[in-house]
């Protein structure tokens, strides 16, 4: 079954935001087993979007267009989606309820426009938003089925997944399951290598890799009659999937990110982190504050940008910093142990190399950094040669971070295991 | 004169990337006073990009491709664009001569494929890439021009920026010049408000928001004859916005970030800064260090998380915590002033607040944040409350604690030069 994306919006066509709902609705359609063509960005314009949700309708199944439900005069996606299929619009009662109540639980008064949004064209599903006043909309017309979602990400992804996904997946006879192995540590195309033959022979499951900035996921996808075949199907996939990147799979869970999983671990053990960055300048902190709930296991961290810094906040000695450099082994070392110690934490991560685009010299080049990490006592410390701009070789920087972080525990893990028995 | 964009590849079929490309093109094409009315997204398949661009050339004055252009069989951008233009494919010498220098730079043998790269349609225009193998290719065709570009961004701006904006220029009879006013501290619709005559009444200059988080940009741009024309045209207006928006206009310069801004304000008068961050964990650290050159400004930031760090290390007070809690006035205000004192900085930012999803009271709800900036003995604070999830919380969070900053070492400067009177 095919699908095709419409997204409509002048913001989008002046380059003001960046599609990103396009993106998002194209990996969950893929992760459904449908086929996307085409994607598509017009305007608030009659003619023109008339035009290109006609010729969506000719060649694809179905057809989800983004944007354009607001209940301003400029907002007209309903109103043409409706007239191309050829239906009436009617007032639906539950909806304009809905549309009260949310304006009295904000305690604002709608305007007239407001009930636009009440609007439904003739025997079309209705899809109840939670979090804006435009439902979204499916008209099954005959050419094609039509969904209709509102722009705003925050309404669109929470009515996709609760209210489209189930009722695409009802579409296709039996039904389509995926997984995704996230590991880190391994580029994509030594992740590629790794798993040509597995590539190659298969057919269902397929097997698609996204490379995301020092991470790769692997999706595993399997079509089914239904969800206990399916789950037969993946299993084994998964499992060797699983085998053969080892420890570099960090999940297979849906919505964890790499920051998440070294959240959870360190949670899961009671165990503190802090940080000490200097050219990444508290991206790494930044990012594991943003997983929710994680001040039960972080506590304090420090940006030290200056040599001074370094000696004054994490106690790195002056002679280390003028015999090896700021950005050296040594210097990482003395970072995370001081962090560790200032903070009272059983782990600290420190970073510290040359993001450029000056500070690079012959012997140490941009995107030179190298990575210490503290586990109770024992320090590991990594030297990376990141290539790209000041903010991608940052990235990777606290990509990598993560990654050795994750690494180190469970280094550290096992060894407690091992002592204990 | 009408542009279109259609911009080719799989893994934005499958979301497994967002399109950023897309983003660019369409706002350097609005900044040469071009309309795009659509943007297509299609994968590498020879049926499907031929209806695709054959569509785009009946009804647009110039198609722009990008991405198809590389070595592999799959790539098949050039190949359908020369056939859909009725060109026959011939090898360029200037073309295959930068091939073979770019592989000899990098030590590496080029494969038999490569050559395809060095094929370019009869009459087209061969735009040098410095920065791959993929050379651009404008062709002039009777009912379009067609110009393609390589799909990765660090080798589509630059030949954008050098060669294909010039070409562009210079279809259009005079000149199009456009500059941005940046402004922070002031909502985008309040910002429309404040110019809604100017707006209404101006049609050459015209006059386009941008919203970004915590920010507006106001893009003015003319169209005149020649540049003197254009300067003409653009002059008063742009006064007359900058005289409306008075300081919270940080910059008029094209590439000038709001932490470059503050940077450049820092750098200039030899102030130093520290950082202080509860619920953004290190982002308005990571931000200012995103700009190239602050280490002669910023030596040191503390993350402190738990109130305990916001005691030992910025000196935070057991009962300032204990009466009015961490997310409050008086505990921001305490961070700035220890955070100074403990970096020996001029200038002192500190933020808490509840980014959610949890913590939030009915007094204290989710997205409530406390901004003090501290400058030389004195604090401001202010409080906000901000809308959104965890994410976009911490990040409207950072923008103002930016902006905030900015207006403090303004105010510090005219009560200084007030002083000296």
């Amino acid at each position: 079954m095919t699908v095709e994306i419409i997204c409509v919006g002048t913001e989008l066509l002046l380059g003001n935001i960046v599609n990103t709902n396009a993106a998002y609705l194209a990996e969950k359609c893929a992760g459904l087993g449908l086929s996307c063509f085409f994607q598509t960005v017009v305007g608030d314009n009659e003619d023109r979007l008339t035009q290109v949700l006609t010729c969506a309708m000719d060649r694809s199944d179905i057809v989800i267009l983004s944007g354009g439900l607001g209940p301003t005069e400029d907002d007209l996606t309903k109103e043409v989606a409706a007239k191309v299929c050829g239906k009436e619009l009617f007032l639906d009662e539950n909806t304009h309820e809905r549309i009260v109540e949310y304006f009295v639980a904000r305690d604002i008064t709608p305007t007239v426009n407001n009930w636009k949004q009440a609007l439904i064209p003739e025997g079309a599903i209705v899809l109840d938003n939670e979090n804006g006043t435009a439902p979204g909309v499916i008209i099954e017309a005959e050419k094609a089925k039509v969904i209709l979602l509102p722009g705003p990400p925050n309404e669109l992804i929470p009515l996709f997944e609760d209210k489209v996904a189930p009722y695409l997946e009802k579409l296709t006879p039996g039904v389509i399951r995926s997984q995704t192995i996230k590991i880190c540590g391994i580029g994509e195309s030594q992740a590629e290598t790794m798993m040509l033959d597995l590539i190659d022979s298969q057919t269902n499951p397929t097997i698609a890799t996204y490379a995301k900035t020092g991470e790769v996921h692997i999706r595993v996808t399997a079509a089914a009659e239904d969800e206990k075949a399916a789950g037969k199907l993946l299993k084994p996939v998964v499992k060797e999937l699983k085998a053969r990147f080892g420890q570099n799979v960090y999940t297979t869970e849906e919505g964890v990110t790499l920051e998440k999983a070294v959240a959870d671990l360190l949670l899961g053990s009671d165990l503190t982190i802090t940080f000490a960055e200097s050219c990444t300048g508290g991206m790494l902190s930044a990012r594991l504050v943003g997983v929710s709930g994680v001040s039960d296991c972080y506590k304090a961290g420090f940006v030290t940008y200056s040599n001074k810094a370094k000696r004054k906040f994490l106690g790195v000695k002056k002679h280390t910093l003028d015999k090896h450099g700021a950005v050296s082994e040594q210097t990482a070392e003395e970072m995370a142990k001081g962090a560790a110690l200032a903070a009272k934490a059983d782990v600290a991560v420190a970073i510290t190399g040359i993001a450029g685009p000056d500070g690079g010299t012959k012997v140490k080049p941009v995107g030179l950094v190298y990575i210490a990490c503290y586990v109770k006592g024992k320090v590991t410390v990594e030297k990376y040669q990141f290539k790209g701009n000041r903010s991608k070789v940052r990235e990777s920087a606290v990509s990598s971070a993560l990654g050795l972080t994750r690494r180190c525990i469970l280094e550290y893990f096992s060894k407690v295991t091992f002592d204990k028995k």
